[in-house]
């Protein structure tokens, strides 16, 4: 246990700082026998990469991921695998007028009080860089769940700044800069964030995630519930304030008759339950919301203070995402598989060896 | 580590079953010294039992906690405190029709599927009756806090169904049935709730909880994030199905300009961070919104299906809370008093002789 | 994780104080489906009690264990198990000279520096008194790991003292007030005992426990290995000073050409590893041995200093096992359980699905 | 928590293997404004590494650290340090005979069994290479510890095989290669070691590490004992089979008018709790022992069996340690720095501000 460090049974030490030589983490409790390589994790880290198009950061980082050890004539062996990414476009030198100042809506001042000394370079260690190493580290996630069990995990933007983006295709999704699940929205993105780029602000987000196959049963209740963990883990990314599980938020207006989902002998008759009862998995899809503020990191002046507490004005330059939630859905989808990998896991421990008699029931229903 | 147990230094290992012969916790890692006995927990248990007003359920539970160690001539020693609160008014036969088949909303369904075995009555371990040694172990630290910090946790309900309500003021909120921090609104919230409870089915609600006087630099990034643990703590609370901090998911359609809190030498001038930044503490006052579906348990009947796959209608008669939100608030109070709590060990932990030279800045800002 | 909490994902967290109003602990992660009473615990608990004879102290608890939760008519369902056991025989005043002094040996002064407050009462929290509610949940470690694996867990005395017991029958463990596998042996013990508790003084013991039928691969190197886990296990017991694995200590003077087990197509050729490679179980026989010191409350004045710092002459009355070491066989005996049903569990989560090629090799061998 | 993470609040996750790219550790929980550089962290790791004397393995590793991050401006920033060791002379040719054998005594069977998979390359996880983070990580922990409260740590042989080292000076122990305590011993081990190389065989050894200045109070019963945790750690040191404190194994020979350490306003009397009771620091040096098996890779031949479970014979050769304790030194001081480290944020996280009126008695004693 400790700070930096996420999940019971497999678990992902992080480490590394913005400007430092290297980031990268350790996984702790990879299950023997999956066939791993680097290129399996390189895939998800390009995805999230800086510098991929004009709406993102323009740091140029290869985000090349080497594997250190758990891994064994290209078999995971069940010892730690150790992942580093080595840092390369580091400027240090954009960031020499915050060192003494704190931006707005950043952690800069939270870190300082709280350690006596901050590495500003970057943002130190509470950049968003540091989502790179959960990346490659929910990878390995990805792969062990969908090859051993068929679970996919993928997600999608829902909302960037005021403009709503509504639900066409998971297949747009890879095929826009914006992760948007609606090539007929692309246009109408490009123009509102080439819009706020050049007014020097920043926008917030709106991102969905949804893992589809996962067994009923995962979740151990009380304080290990699947959707207690799920919001741990989103609420731990970057830049997020806010989770919700199904229907979330929208079920306070709910009834009862209406929120709960039927259940029939061909399946459930709905989902706002989101996949999840009482904090264990009941097979259906699971689908989880997320907001995404907007970056503390903009060109408009902002009032602020400096070490000695006197009045200052700031204005960040340097590299930074207008709307930082673009990126987050690579993110999104790896602490989503790191968490139910971690709850496969325990549910194999304690109950691994139960039989449940259910001779007209299917061991999962999809919604409809 | 393990299902039951929440926090890493400050940790409460909960067990009980609804009907079982009694429920309880473990408060283990309290600081010695602090004065304590069971009249100081048993307030906040008495404004979260069963029985206080027609629009609750009608189980007459005395809720009596008993302390059974780790106090000695009425001060904390350091060792584990032991929490016990007998069951007394269980109407096992109120269940017997659901013994095999699933309620629509309800664990029924995932905790047979998880471990094979199901205790139905009253819900067994997934009943709402699990939160009141939360309550009870919430209350210990609500003490340590107040009495060695000034940290002060309340919380108040913001909407009752589709009934939105206004804040008004902290001190409404004891004053009516509903933790509705407005006694302007009760008479709508009395009629809504009884024609409610006639028709037989159950609305959703909305929590607001808040800390005041929380130092800065409480928080462990990356993974012990405060609000990413205020986040699982209160999703897992029963029915919670979505958690925001500050102006959660509002920032979504905020402008970076607008949501970031500037900052001046007499503070911060507003808190749409909800007293969080980077994960740790900045001094402002922590806000967090949760959202409470509504309660699986209704007359009304409703398809499902019973253990051998058959269709069925379920009708839940027994004694439900029409609306769970009602009671929820000292549950949100006891686990953001429980969340901080940990926390401040832990920062005391790392950092407890880090000297942050600031002579001109406050050490926490109030919000305007 | 927290102080008073052992294990992993078969987690116990005890509480209590030796002459509070009660004892106990909370039993989390118990797999679902195991038949289990009061009196599954009772048989090993009556093995552990006071005043059984005229060798150990003479305080008088029927410490009869009461099941609040986890099991449902008759069977555990995977929620946490609340044992309670009420303390009876309390006799404070027996303590009330020692409120401000400390006995040498004793615990009494590293507590109060520690927390500032000690109850003194009958050792308090420090009293070897708190291994009853060990025992009572190593009882259900016993019971899943016999009925499941057909592991069996037994333990005996090796030393009382200075005089040694040669080994010659399990059998005759469970026959003579001094768990010694010697009948033989027990005119010698009692002279000696009876001497001993003449003369006012207490004197140490050697300890043996052994766990049979244990499969290949229980073991998470590095830092959760079996034997490390069971070291600390063993060293958490009061008194106990020393722990060695297999040939132990003894392995100093031998040479890897005699120490290093040879392995034939029929098993292993000795046992010097004690049953564990490399921190993993090797299918052989695990062998524990212990030094348990010698009481340090005793009738013999003692050399200490008050709270004042004044020196003072320390004369420990009261009911006092005058070796400790006869009663601690069913705890070590628990101990060794709860390690190896903590390691199960962990083992099933990240192998459960390991399929090894061995025709020719039985999963596990035994011993010559 | 993870198998291969140690300690709760002072985290080190170890990671590597023999014969794979690179060893080494993340360090989670250093507090904030240590000075540390690479050099600090050399020292230890160059006593440590193989290849400085004829006695030990002649595989050639500089061993050389480098820091990834945690530090800024050469100063500890609270996040994570994470190390890392590149491996630079493996001759994995020397292990070809072994890939489908298992050593006896050594881990090979045991992992192939757990995981159904090895790297059987110079021991794979299972070698003591893997103690060269440790070493690495416990020079932050003693450097720390050192500058802010005076606690030394320093260990010894105490035996080599047959050969008793008498104590004669801690100044003699880094003069020579077997890190005795005793000049005057040198050409006896000598002799002894050249003989034993010869032979092809291997032995045990002895060793003791002790700790200075620690302050009362470190330890939290019952399951976080100080002893316990120093046991546990010490046993996950590859090769060690048993570990006791102060008097250790001793004891059950010893009177409790003997045994119990007498206390003078001048201090103790005596050592035998080894500087902890009731799982809790005294004051008082602590001091361990510990027992290194013989190296199971042995030049003679020994039975065992291959995989397909055919009798061979297995002469190992390589580069190995014909006495693995004489390096083990560094390793267990490095252990013991680990474990008061992590012990000291526990405690100040609990009682960080517990006052003691004691203005007679010292705040700790150190033995006559």
């Amino acid at each position: 246990m400790s700070g930096s460090s996420l999940g019971r049974l497999f678990v992902v030490s992080n480490f590394g700082e913005s400007h430092g030589p290297a980031i990268g983490c350790v996984v702790d409790g990879c299950p023997p026998g999956l066939p791993l390589t680097a290129a399996d994790l390189q895939a998800d880290l390009d995805r999230r990469k800086p510098g991929t198009s004009r709406h993102v950061t323009q740091r140029q980082e290869a985000d090349e991921v080497e594997i250190l050890s758990g891994v064994f004539e290209g078999i995971t062996t069940g010892a730690p695998i150790g992942l580093l990414i080595r840092n390369q476009d580091q400027r240090s030198k954009d960031y020499g007028n915050i060192m003494d100042t704190f931006r707005p809506g950043h952690a800069d001042y939270t870190y300082w009080h709280k350690y006596g000394i901050r590495d500003y370079r970057g943002g130190g260690r509470s950049s968003a860089r540091m989502t790179a190493p959960m990346v490659a580290a929910g990878a390995i996630a990805k792969k062990w769940l969908a090859s051993k069990l068929g679970i996919q995990i993928r997600g999608c933007m829902t909302q960037i700044g005021e403009v709503d983006i509504p639900f066409s295709s998971w297949d747009d999704v890879h095929t826009n800069p914006f992760f948007a699940p609606n090539n007929g929205s692309v246009a109408e993105l490009e123009a509102y964030m080439d819009a706020l780029r050049k007014s020097g602000d920043s926008c917030g987000a709106g991102l969905r995630v949804q893992a589809t196959g996962v067994p009923v049963g995962l979740g151990s209740p009380l304080y290990d519930k699947l959707d207690a963990d799920i919001a741990h883990a989103m609420m731990s990314i970057n830049a997020v304030k806010g989770v919700e599980i199904g229907a979330g938020f929208g079920c306070i207006a709910q009834k009862g008759s209406e929120h709960g989902d039927e259940m029939t002998p061909d399946g459930f008759g709905s989902n706002h339950a989101g996949g999840i009862l009482g904090g264990i998995s009941t097979g259906q899809d699971i689908e989880v919301r997320m907001a995404i503020k907007p970056t503390s990191s903009i060109r408009l002046p902002r009032k602020s203070i400096d070490k000695a507490g006197n009045p200052i004005e700031v204005e960040t330059y340097g590299r930074h995402d207008p709307c930082v939630g673009i990126r987050a859905t690579p993110i999104a989808e790896a602490m989503l598989a790191l968490v139910i990998m971690d709850h496969m896991l325990v549910h194999r421990a304690q109950c691994g060896d139960v039989a449940v008699d259910t001779p007209q029931i299917p061991a999962g229903f999809s919604n409809y």
